[in-house]
């Protein structure tokens, strides 16, 4: 029933206005051009958008839900909540639900990867913003930690300075929004391609995305990559890897990995995620 | 003539006492185990070596020129020559040619890469050197800067914390020992993914090679390169690129690059410079 109401919405609007999933690599414009938060204002419905900032991930929520608040309620929203989701418990909060079912966007804060998972994870709240993301009913956008739960396997943290080692990233479960990616943020900023490196070592069935400042790995519906933004997004494939040790859980031996296939995009180009290719620029 | 003897020489030697390339990423071992100074040592003719060590890279060359003549003498050398090159006018010195011309072992240490190549690039000396080392009969080593020098292409600065782009990296020419390769160092340790990148992005018919710090990419006479030390050797091959920009030089424009190929060797492994391939373990 609902998957009908989607089809008949699509028939309607025009590609570009569809839901996505909009990965950001932290920092992004918040003052001048503000690009990656316009497209999600544009991907949440524009006037009429309803948002629903989680700053759970942040030490911060107040000031952090507010400020995105500020953002998207000049740009004409209409209506925004912050969910200043704190327990477990406020994720069976009737009001929150009754907002999740009519709201068009949902945008996740910055701040500690694992304590947003800590809140948000196997929640019935979550089953249901994953359901209604996966139709096409909303668009969700994180930044950041925000960015860092969209993959089943999850980087918690890590380092840089080192050549790939197991000690140089430490995985944790993430919420799975889009399995098949393990994400990464703040990516050539932070200098973590080692540190991606490793973790697809760990998780070679996995696909690397690593995601700069102000950039966005913008995912349509039908897996199709977009990158939106002032950076990189860096895509670290192992599908053709001959060889790869496998050094224990925290030992610092070097990671020797063979044939990984690396691939740095920037703004506009597009990724096609189940065919594991470029699409190449018309 | 020379090439006669070489064969001959050859003949009487087993495998690993063959002269070769060995390019260092820095801060190589010169306290402990020492294994890479050992293995040029070795590969300069043990007890039978003449070395010539050129600090000219440094800006203490008498106090670096010493460290490694105490090394060498420690280890057994017969005979141990610091070439402390201060002015292109003493690459004509009668002495340092007649001491090239038997010397078995040549060692460039660390310091500034520009430097180094303004003393030594397009002189009668540096001839000879190449020569003798394309012939097989002098081992050549260099650390860090005296690595940077190795290719055609050479990189003399850079920066990191930033995606690939034409201004993280300064581009001069090398002193063209290994042509074919853009060498990096301090490769991980100094987070230098995204400077390499973009070296190979300018000079996309070359191959990147980034070394770690204690760590030696050994070329032998055929082009198999094999890795020594405690970290590893990244191979950046654009081979089977698709699709690069180019950014004119300077420019912070973010350089996409669609389909590079990516290695990370640890100890012993190979790696065939002609065929662009691994060199499976056997």
């Amino acid at each position: 029933m609902q998957q009908l109401e989607l089809q008949a919405l699509e028939t309607r609007k025009p590609q570009s206005t569809k839901t996505a999933i909009m990965v950001i690599g932290g920092a992004e414009d918040k003052v001048h051009g503000r690009e990656i938060l316009h497209t999600f204002f544009y991907r949440a419905g524009s006037a009429d958008a309803q948002i629903a900032i989680v700053p759970s991930a942040s030490r911060e929520p107040a000031i952090i839900g507010e400020r995105y608040r500020g953002i998207f309620n000049e740009m004409g929203a209409k209506r925004i909540e912050v969910l200043d989701i704190r327990d477990r418990d406020q994720c069976e909060d009737a009001a929150v639900h009754e907002y999740l079912e009519v709201c068009t966007g949902v945008f996740l804060t910055g701040g500690d990867q694992l304590r947003l998972c800590g809140l948000l994870a196997d929640t019935v709240l979550m089953e249901k913003l994953r359901l209604r993301v996966q139709m096409g009913q909303i668009t969700l956008a994180g930044t950041s930690a925000g960015a860092a739960v969209m993959g089943h396997h999850m980087i918690a943290g890590g380092g840089s300075g080192e050549c790939p080692n197991r000690s140089l990233v430490d995985m944790a479960t993430g919420l799975g929004i889009i399995p098949e990616v393990v994400v990464d943020q703040h990516f050539h900023n932070r200098n973590r391609m080692a540190r991606l490196m490793s973790a697809i070592a760990a998780h070679p069935d996995r696909l690397g995305i690593g995601i700069d400042e102000d950039t966005c790995a913008l995912f349509e519906q039908d897996g199709i990559l977009q990158v939106v933004g002032k950076g990189t997004v860096t895509i670290v494939d192992p599908g053709e890897v001959s060889y790869t040790n496998q050094p224990l859980i925290g030992a610092t031996d070097p990671i020797s990995i063979h044939n990984l296939r690396v691939h740095i995009l920037s703004y506009g180009q597009r990724y096609d995620l189940h065919q594991r290719a470029i699409i190449p620029t018309g």
